[in-house]
């Protein structure tokens, strides 16, 4: 059954106007690991992961699970198990370059931040479910679809004036299953401690690639042939950078181009 | 170098009322397939991409290109490329369960959205990237960064008003990749066509997971061994489901359990 989509109908000026703002306030986002220990008003927690179950999903599977820990045992044990892991990460599993490179992080082993967050979100997905007859029911690109969910749990953080930390606790996944209960369908995907940041909180000093370095904008056929791209009619037989063919009817019949596929009857 | 966090500095009675706010907003959000040819303002372009580019990455690798494509010409070849793909994909490729689980999105090899939509958004993974000595700078995570990046980028064009179809073209990122020039470090991972619907778009009438099926609250380590979960001191010794193990700690002392761990010096 398909039903009628209603538009959130935004006039252009607005539409201008709010994607400035978003920007703005998503722009100072930062990863935070250091927690104060208020803690977060039901709603919000419900709330915020209510918005990442907006999420699109391949065929509609809704792979995720979200289990919101605030006890402060299950929180311990969590770190511990955490912490035991990241202590052989650091020294066996990852490799020398990596530890170097996470360097400007100052991170290690040490997570008292999964104690001290008033909640922790974990991201499990779901590799598949099972159908009312019993047959398996395959959830195509749960990987995709759960990270898209986590990026969208991470804005309606980020909305609402919370902080988090989003980490892939390397190697965890048997155990903390285990420890939550959780079936062997299912996948720790992402590890969230959430709240408020500790008054002394200090951030790496990052800056964000440039627009230009992150959007590349194609917008005539022209100018990609000219930077040795390929040629729009010769789909077939598209060309990698560096090459100079193209086609007078891309090139816009003036330049003196050849085309591999100039012969062709959709060339003029 | 770090430096100190400032933070948002939102009230408590703010931070549950935006958590309720931006939810009704992204509840919204829907998958259009069906476009309106209006074009997007190019601040508009930009500012949802930078906003993407806000997102979190492993090591800050920043592991995404937004290739952005507007010109009629390559949106066509673009096209061509999905359609044929996608003949073979419904045809061949997906098993019969697949194509039965997308029967209620009515979709299928025609992708007019494709020349409608003003601007395609090609959202690229990098594997790795090269460090200024020419050696390989592996990019930690570029999966599940690129997909939060992702998510990101779907709020910030449903915060302003606009709509997108976020679709994963099975076996076409070796020729789009050349047909956009994209280097071999690089792997298409989602294409977004993004503008304004189409005046007579349906949607499938999907309704959403309720909360209760997605959020799991360990509220308290009692209730999760009686569900036949775990023993939060015997973190070492975790049980999975249905073992009816537990210790008078966790029970709270009055309870009848035992607990593997029951001779432990942690316990009481
Ligand atoms: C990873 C991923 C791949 C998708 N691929 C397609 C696709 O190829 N074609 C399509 O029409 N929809 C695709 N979708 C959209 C889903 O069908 C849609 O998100 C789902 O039916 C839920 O509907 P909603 O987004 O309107 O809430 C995809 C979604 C995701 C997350
Ligand atoms: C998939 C993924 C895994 C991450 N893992 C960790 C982690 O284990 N520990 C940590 O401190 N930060 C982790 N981060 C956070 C990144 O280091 C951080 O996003 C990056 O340095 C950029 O900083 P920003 O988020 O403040 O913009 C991870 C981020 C992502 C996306």
């Amino acid at each position: 059954l398909h039903v009628p989509y209603k538009p959130l109908q935004m006039s252009t000026k607005e539409v201008i106007q709010r994607s400035r703002e978003y920007y703005d306030l998503m722009a100072k986002r930062r990863t935070v690991r250091s927690f104060s220990t208020e803690p977060i008003p039901p709603e919000v927690l419900e709330n915020i992961i209510k918005t990442a179950g907006t999420a699109p999903s391949g065929a509609h599977t809704e792979p995720w699970t979200f289990v919101v820990v605030q006890d402060p045992n299950v929180k311990e044990a969590i770190r511990n198990i955490v912490e035991e892991e990241e202590d052989l990460n650091y020294a066996r599993r990852m490799s020398r370059q990596w530890v170097a490179d996470l360097k400007p992080f100052a991170t290690n082993s040490s997570k008292p931040y999964l104690c001290d967050a008033p909640a922790l979100i974990l991201v499990f997905r779901q590799t598949h479910s099972m159908r009312e007859d019993g047959k398996k029911r395959m959830h195509y690109y749960n990987e995709i679809s759960v990270a898209i969910a986590a990026g969208i749990l991470l804005t309606a953080i980020q909305y609402c004036g919370l902080v988090a930390l989003t980490s892939t606790p390397l190697n965890c996944n048997a155990r903390l299953r285990d420890l939550l209960s959780r079936p062997s369908n299912e996948r720790l995907e992402l590890l969230l401690p959430i709240g408020r940041p500790h008054p002394d909180t200090t951030v790496p000093d990052l800056e964000r690639k440039p627009l230009d370095q992150i959007m590349i904008k194609v917008t005539s056929g022209l100018n990609d042939i000219h930077s040795g791209g390929f040629c729009v009619f010769c789909v077939d037989s598209f060309f990698s950078g560096g090459v100079d063919y193209s086609c007078d009817a891309v090139a816009g019949g003036g330049a003196d181009y050849n085309c591999a596929c100039v012969d062709d009857a959709k060339h003029t």
